[in-house]
């Protein structure tokens, strides 16, 4: 059997914007048959904060366009990006990675993050993931 | 005939220095016989809406740098991102995506849009062409 | 002997997370025993003027966690930003490229720039060592 595609993103963003970023190329890797490996630093990093997820916002430069951008999400029954990973979590493809060095930065304990969290590990487990794959980006 | 390079970008940005970004480098690869496809996000396909990019400024953090840089590039005759998207594609090697997730959560329409979009898809078929890319990055 | 795996990161982001970013996966990517080029444009290439990088800080939309940062990052001993370029460099695995059409933009000259940087180029140098790389981000 032919080894499968895989995407890995680097999530450093933890605003509304580039989360959905994460999430729909995730999503659409995934229902293509591709593995995702997502591995959250910085901003990305306290999104994984229990309920962080649920707070993320647009960035203050756009500040204006998230009513209207919730809105329109709402009446497309989007699902929000909690809902997402989890979703995509059902199809065994994804793999989510918190980044060990953030989380000292941020004083961010294991027990504070969602379960959905995969593996802690540091940036050299990421590039080696990174160097095997098909596609590969910094969000 | 060896096939051409591929550069993929994924434009999520829409301040002049993100287009900026993505334009030189698309310029660069074209002049060098390389293949551009550009897919436009977010932020980046606000910009892509006509009259978008003329609107494009720098983002507050850095709004004090705007009033020099905009007299350095018309000291250095550079041209404005529109400008160097239509040059570009008179290379026959251009390619323009709008992502239709973003114009739905944006409620843009086709109509909106500047007519040198050549293709309205969704992140599958990015994904794909970005897995034959040479270069692929996330601006 | 086979050829060292190679990191190519286009260094636009100039505050302290991005900063930290970049050199967090050079510095992981040269203790692994790969070859890292960076390429620091417009905000990032800001970063590389003497005395810039000791004055990047967090995006305003993050500043409320940059003195707890701060703190924890004084706790753990970790080195800055200039301190991690300077030890990644005595790998002699690590190239510094700064971006002359930033340069122009931002009237930026040779001398103003830190003495680390081993070239001044344009994108289509860039584009060419990306296209060979195992790892390639836009940060």
């Amino acid at each position: 059997m032919p080894e499968k595609k895989k995407l890995a993103l680097i999530v450093e963003g933890g605003t509304l914007d580039k989360l959905y970023c994460a999430f729909i190329l995730g999503s659409t890797a995934t229902s293509m048959g591709w593995e995702a490996h997502l591995y959250f630093t910085f901003w990305g990093l306290t999104a994984l904060i229990k309920g962080g997820m649920e707070k993320a916002g647009l960035p203050s430069d756009y500040k204006q366009m998230e009513k209207p951008m919730r809105e329109n999400l709402k009446r497309m029954n989007y699902p929000t990006p909690y809902e997402m990973l989890k979703r995509m979590k059902t199809s065994g493809l994804l793999k989510i990675y918190a980044c060990t060095p953030s989380m000292e930065m941020f004083s961010v304990k294991k027990e504070d993050l969602i379960p959905e969290v995969d593996e802690m590990v540091g940036a050299a487990t990421f590039l080696n993931i990174a160097a095997g794959a098909d596609v590969c980006l910094f969000i």
